[in-house]
């Protein structure tokens, strides 16, 4: 019961989300603005709906931090629904309140509808819809922020851009083993467009592109998924662990990014790709050069594993792909389905829904890595204040160094 | 500490591999032979080196059986290795013997090597690479048997395929959402050659392309990976959970496949593909038949979604597919790679290794994949003997049918 | 990462306590009021300081919780505490408020003040007092309630009672075989008085004198401890397990109780006492009459084992008692110790406190012995629904009849 | 899924009991005598039966260490069952074997029969009594001598000695304060006799006492119960926390006690006695001196808190107190019992057993304790090599003796 771990509560219209991180260590300097900043950066995105507007999610950091820092104990956020008052009634917490809104009895195809209600018993598929939405992300980036920033502590920059979007794919990216051109492609992804509601790709001409497809499925009521990376560079070699299933690096973080709604698929590095080539095209060659102190001598030119080698991080940048189908609710195009009560085939149920959410999945994606790399420092670091686990760590840097 | 876990142990060359699996409901039937087949299978595979010819892998159950049951605790498998008596001086535990062979000092670019070596502070690297080996899968193999046994006993197959190696690739495989389809696919996979070293494919012209292909890079003394299909039928609605992140079936099932060694891409059903079509062309759509006791009456034409919606299961056939990377242990061409010691430039070192390990990696899969599966199981039904299990199962499908 | 666990988070004086418990099945009725019962039993106790004037806590129920019923996903209850507005600055979460108020370095012995904050590398030790601080058990006691609830779909009750204050001990309770005479006990410790502040101890005569040795200690300003039993009827036979060290239910009960703040030891049934007799003098004989449908039809006449053997329940009640220190704290006696800056011998800090907590230590008790069943309750029947759960609860008190 | 954690498999009678312990930092030196001193403490101790003789169990290490060192995965050792030839059938894993031995169908009160029989479904105990019996505590104590190695490169002692046997108690046992003499009444527990089978009881006029009232409860068909005491020396302050219930350091630890077979009741330092007294009577005041490097220089002239405060370590020595019921299978007094087939009354079972298992108790004890003080040290200080951890742990130290 030791480490890193997330959990989050709250239902899409509910009067708050809440979450909890546990196991940051002390002092770790911290304040809303840290959260804030990326609640903003998932609620932004060319092709989000309405409710963007409605809800400038705004994080209070109710436990675990005073006079700006960490105390070592679990941290509570939580994220008021703006929206509360359109919602008392029909998502009141008080039997009183029972029947205050018409039941949902149209399972949507490609949402979480049917199999929860069949599960959870369950006749109004709202009481299902509320929590499997997207909403919750929410949480997940807030605690993420957090964990993002004990990894800054240590240099980690994580960061995340979009590679595709529907079939508008970004042309080969280069280069994925120089933290430099990464961070350089995510701060062009976040301001390219002067405004921020982009869809957070690093090439302006792709950029429009993309704006265009989603321009286009909007019109037709049509929705549109896409692809994105996520990249945490500075990760010291060793992190996560050979030794057993379930230490492995690459799991964790694979479970982390399939775990957030509407993700399909995700790669580690060259991903599928690799698996169409020899083994001769793929691996990254391993070099020298002695290093400063507090350095690992040992690097590569390239990085197609993704900066995982055995489970570990192997001092390259962690580069991870996922990804996202396409938004399953359509405005223009319903789908078939079946009514819960009647079993008559009816129109899938229309919530209020975005048309593309590709560039809010990615910093999600950023969270989910955050939250993970996090765990595994501290596994490898111990440490229960930012100072013994900073001083821990350059233990091992300096060790490096010497080998 | 509820569930079904797997923990596996030991080194590639060491006296025995040794696993546990614990949380195995009582009285279900079990024999070594419902392991060692998978043993069998797992070893198979055209491409495989010479080790395998060596290594007849048997297990042997050690514990938590009685007269052929299981007792409802820890089952603790051991494979001895066959080769064991070239490696005693090698791999002794004992103290008396350092040094009794050389120390391997060029790390592998692509394996374990280098992290695992700065990470655990060895100067040999034999100490990372024996744990890191491939060869621990077979243990995993070994437990997930036991996982694919107690969900036969509801109907569960659990199969796999290989849908590509190198840059040959199986054409459009349709119908992902037919039980029926699925398991002819892996019976033409598992039975078409009529011997049993064949690449597990299920098409016999494409499989003679793959062998072809395999044989080319061996003569170039190279190595392939490919791509693969891991199923499941028969798998009820409702296992997993939207609820909480970390109880997602889609995230578990993909950190398990994601662990296994040289795994760098996971999808659930459609996977990347479905991230550049338009939601009205990915979705499920829903359908609904009377069903009979015991069955669920919605239903699903197709299955682009791979039986997971909302991180649960949806009561259509689970379909996984997955990317295994090139063996980076090349025979002919060495990498580039630098001296532990020296820390000069040198070509990596060669162990003796397979040119293609896709087929055996499906295997494996399957096995990853029994383990989630049981655990989501259990976690649903309950029970501690196979009859209570059972019939909290079929109070479920009844209820299904009464919805 | 399924079962029931709980969270809890927030400081003594912070802005509000936050808890989240997750894994209660959907359908469950639950209101404010069946936590808030509970937060009220807590506050209550003859010799319970001041402070509880101020705090009459009220829980929000935040999240999981819709028209009265569950919903199946984490359920977040926030305690805000009520004297708030006093200590906005002094705990506020902005580095603004910055030394708002005086730094404590007065480590107080018998708390967490000089280990917490040697661990956590504070100077001031209002970072971990406020942390460690007994009030973080008011969370503990809300998501208890939840637990409790859903287990008294199932008939269970879960209660207790003081068996001793300092040195004045209940004389020999006797028949803790027979759950209504437990119950009985528990409504005479509830109701004893005709007002809700008593010891919560059953016997009237026990309970003055109880009372009168916490007016003593008040007068003296020193503090008493005391021993409480919780226990829990109507569990089946067979929750917890045999099979494995952190499966047994003596171990995990055993933990719950512990980890409550200020005890010092946990015993199951006859505890100490039993290690002085002889075996023939403590077993339980079992003895059987052919049950109703439903029921179990071996029993037992004694229940020195307190309802548990091998790490199971055994149909008889469940049966613990604990130890808990008198509070460290003492107004008129100040305990020698050393200040963390001056390093100087002092006198320890004196934060306002009680004289006597355990009557509601014993409350909280009940809490963590019915997460930890809630748990293993849940594990054996598994269930998503209430009904669900339920049909898998009675297939198993049937096949027990039968057995 | 970090840290260390153990898991024991196999039965009574089976082949071999099998156990891994995940998570012991590579370069460890180890050899199975480290193990083996352990398993014969085990075995010692006057009171034990006749399978003792039978039993001189020794450890194979299959995995996890080469050349005397430890290889940072999983360890796994092996202790077959020297009995096994006579149980070949009776505990064969074959369906074959099916019947060899006679059904066990008398429930023995006091043991996981009964219990284990109904929630399992077994009309056979034995498939119950296999797994519940003591016997698997040699993995146990095998684990956890691996854990006390890698304590000890810290300087950590964790030892035990009995301090009753049935109404047979030590007078009262000062200055556990003092790890010096901790470990000195440790050692003459260990060596008093001049040969191995005592009762592990410090005072030679005691332990003549002790072994008396065995003698005495041995010619009655009689067994008895007793307490001891597990300790752990040089445990720096910090370990576990009071930030969430379940990283308590004191609950970590009373789960792990309170999982011992046998064991009913667990107490940290004064435990129950604490209880009785006034708060100024039992605090354990704070003193300074100014510390060499690497040491704390806060310190207590007392230890009744047992070396936890707010559930951290507090740099005293931790010490436990157990209490263990009477072993439940008398000779010669058979307990009343009801048949699991015929529902007649019957005598219940005899299995051949022990007349006192205090003493092998105590060495039990130590290896659970040790489990959880491991798990807690790694936690804290991190590391993946034994020189990691322990340049981590020097940090910590130093910084300790600065504040």
């Amino acid at each position: 019961m030791s480490g890193i771990n997330i959990k989050t509560a709250g239902e899409s219209h509910g009067q708050a989300l809440v979450g909890i991180v546990e196991g940051i260590p002390s002092n770790l300097p911290l304040c809303p603005e840290d959260i804030n900043k990326d609640l903003q950066r998932r609620q932004m995105g060319y092709g989000r709906g309405g409710r963007m507007a409605i809800e400038t999610d705004k994080a209070e950091i109710l436990t675990g931090l005073r006079w700006g820092k960490t105390l070592g104990g679990p941290i509570a956020v939580m994220i008021k629904n703006k929206d509360w008052a359109n919602w008392e009634k029909g998502m009141s917490v008080s039997s009183e309140d029972e029947g205050a809104i018409a039941a949902v009895t149209r399972p949507r195809p490609g949402h979480a509808d049917l199999a929860g209600a069949a599960k959870y018993n369950f006749k109004d598929i709202r009481n299902i819809l509320e929590r499997a939405s997207a909403r919750e992300t929410t949480t997940r980036v807030a605690l993420g922020a957090i964990c993002k920033k004990f990894l800054s502590e240590f240099g980690v920059v994580i960061g995340s851009f979009v590679t595709s979007i529907g079939n508008v794919r970004s042309r080969e990216l280069l280069s994925l083993s120089d933290s430099g051109i990464l961070i350089e492609l995510f701060n062009k992804a976040e301001d390219f467009k002067g405004d921020t509601v982009t869809v957070r790709t690093p090439s302006e001409y792709e950029s429009e592109q993309m704006m265009c497809a989603v321009g286009l499925a909007a019109k037709d009521g049509d929705t549109l998924g896409g692809t994105f990376i996520v990249f945490a560079t500075n990760i010291p070699v060793g992190l996560g662990s050979h030794t057993q299933w379930d230490r492995k690096l690459d799991g964790r973080l694979a479970q982390a990014i399939m775990s957030i709604q509407a993700v399909k698929g995700v790669e580690i590095g060259m991903g599928f790709h690799a698996s169409t080539l020899n083994g001769s095209q793929v691996m990254d060659e391993i070099y020298y050069n002695r290093p400063k102190t507090g350095q690992f001598g040992f690097y590569r030119k390239t990085n197609n594993m993704g900066g995982i080698e055995g489970g570990m991080s192997n001092g390259m940048p962690i580069v991870l792909s996922a990804a996202m189908k396409p938004i399953p609710t359509l405005r223009k195009k319903p789908l078939k389905s079946v009514d819960l009560t009647s079993k008559e085939p009816i129109e899938a149920a229309y919530e209020r829904s975005d048309v593309c959410a590709v560039p809010s999945c990615a910093v999600i994606g950023e969270a989910m890595a955050a939250a993970v790399l996090a765990d595994a420092f501290l596994e490898k670091f111990g440490g229960d204040s930012i100072d013994e686990t900073r001083a821990n760590y350059h233990n091992y840097m300096n060790y490096l160094s010497e080998i």
